[in-house]
């Protein structure tokens, strides 16, 4: 007899995720591991294929409703491939054929890490109340899902929802994704750093420098975060920056999406006001009346966890 | 006993058409005529509403299926309301109670015109074959209408869709619509007329005078074709660098909706291969590989029909 739990596998650059996930989206059972990136995919996934076994263990086997797995990258959810993934360094890989037997009988689904994320952000945090929902998950990289007409939408190949590679400045910084401008090379958590980074190396004084002991290996969007909190003028001017090329995009994405919510997640988000009220003034600005005043943009409350959570309410 | 023939209403800002559609996106009967924007929104309503009894006469009356009505501008579907409308200055108009005295016992929905457009686009010229598809009309503004998942997508309050409000460059040229740097400032028919005068201005040469006679109040982006198609360096230029500027704007869509076709109409688009060529070329460029070579980008056979086809097609 099938149960009302579901597995959800998170398969980020930096760490394995694993939750057993109730129909209502609450965590009852969570673990974490480094991702076994030194190893080839294969091996990497036969390694999260025993963590899985493991953890479900005989008493939730036999009613375990099914498995979904996010993974960063261009997935093939139809075949359950992993196109490309640059996190993890992987080229098609067969995920679903190489896991699926560590839980042969088991239905076994996997998708986009971000797409995932929006359908978490969606169902636990809207209630399956906003139809349209964009969620943008601001870490090392940028990404997107989207909630449109209460469906997970993933385009022709499963590849919509790249929020982070929309272009604001046709002309602006080279993004490794081969284009421009991209609102991840002002939003991501490595051009944050690379910013004040470049601002100290200029000659700017800020609370960063004694924050990290001079070691500017250890900037973080955190440190940037806790430096803007205490005064730090050139902190405070970067999460501004930041902030205002958000609230561009944004934009864009109200004028084309016209979505009732949009929610932002990821290390980056939580730097909270200091993103969040620049993004919101911008956004508002420049964005078409009814829909601008229609949106509302908030951090996301299950935030790390809205990946493995949503992975696991995408099994059907 | 319902028959098969809808009624589509097209109101713009120069011309109002009428056509009898059937079941298949076919025009029966179709007539034009000039807006009557000197009248008041009621008077101009009421005018159409007696070109619409006229037109259907007696013989259709009984078996009409619907009327569709499309409307530049920002369109609350559900309350047959235009919330406003730049191009005909119209500002909450009830266009639904308005126009139903007219044809009493008739559906009628009404709905934004370039939404329209990208119906018909979708149900004419793919047959329903490619379930996403964006749809650009390029003419004075630049319009734009998303079928997603096979279905119209209209957002929270029906204002999704303005591509043409897509910000390509944060610090470009300031846009009516409030915002900067709008994909319609590059490769709307104002802007490339615009530009094309202001080289002229600062002392370029073209056959675009020639052409006009010295009136430059007469360029248009046929006349700028004209002089492109007969080796123009200027005007070459121009559409080169409006098809870039389309292809950037191309590549972020390409990246959020990865859809299987877009659909370019209007005036502008008319140049065909001019802006054509150069818009696919960078779009490929920067988009993400897959969704980048998996869209079709083409021009609309139908073109100035799309509207008055796709808001006859809406009627359910």
């Amino acid at each position: 007899m099938k149960g009302t739990l579901s597995l959800g596998v998170d398969i980020g650059g930096t760490g394995v995720k694993l939750a057993l996930v109730d129909g209502r989206g609450r965590i009852r059972r969570l673990q974490k591991f480094a991702s076994p990136t030194k190893e080839s995919p294969t091996e990497f996934l036969n390694i999260v294929g025993r963590w899985i076994r493991r953890f479900v263990g005989d008493r939730h086997l036999k009613t375990l409703r099914g498995i979904g797995l996010g993974v960063a990258g261009d997935v093939d959810h139809v075949h359950g491939r992993v196109r490309i993934s640059p996190n993890l360094q992987w080229r098609n890989i067969p995920v679903k054929t190489l896991l699926r037997r560590y839980l042969p009988s088991i239905p076994f689904i996997i998708e986009n890490d971000a797409n995932a994320a929006a359908w978490a952000a969606y169902w636990v945090e809207t209630h399956q109340r906003a139809k349209n929902l964009v969620c943008l998950t601001l870490g090392r990289g940028v990404g997107g899902g989207l909630v449109l007409n209460g469906v997970l939408y993933r385009g022709a190949t499963g590849s919509a929802g790249e929020i982070g590679h929309m272009t604001i400045d046709l002309n602006g910084p080279a993004c490794p994704c081969g284009s421009r401008g991209c609102i991840e090379r002002y939003v991501g958590a490595r051009a944050l750093v690379e910013r004040v980074r470049q601002a100290i190396e200029d000659g700017e004084q800020s609370l960063v420098t004694e924050l990290v002991g001079n070691n500017f290996q250890a900037v973080t969007p955190l440190v940037i975060q806790q430096a803007a909190q205490r005064g730090d003028r050139l902190a405070q001017r970067i999460w501004r920056e930041a902030g205002e090329r958000l609230g561009v995009a944004l934009a864009s994405v109200v004028n084309l999406f016209n979505p009732e919510r949009i929610i932002l997640a990821g290390g980056v988000a939580r730097a909270g006001r200091l993103i969040l009220d620049p993004a919101r003034r911008v956004m508002r600005q420049r964005a078409f009346p009814v829909p601008g005043h229609t949106v509302r943009v908030s951090l996301s409350q299950l935030d790390q966890d809205l990946g493995v959570v949503g992975a696991a309410l995408l099994v059907p």
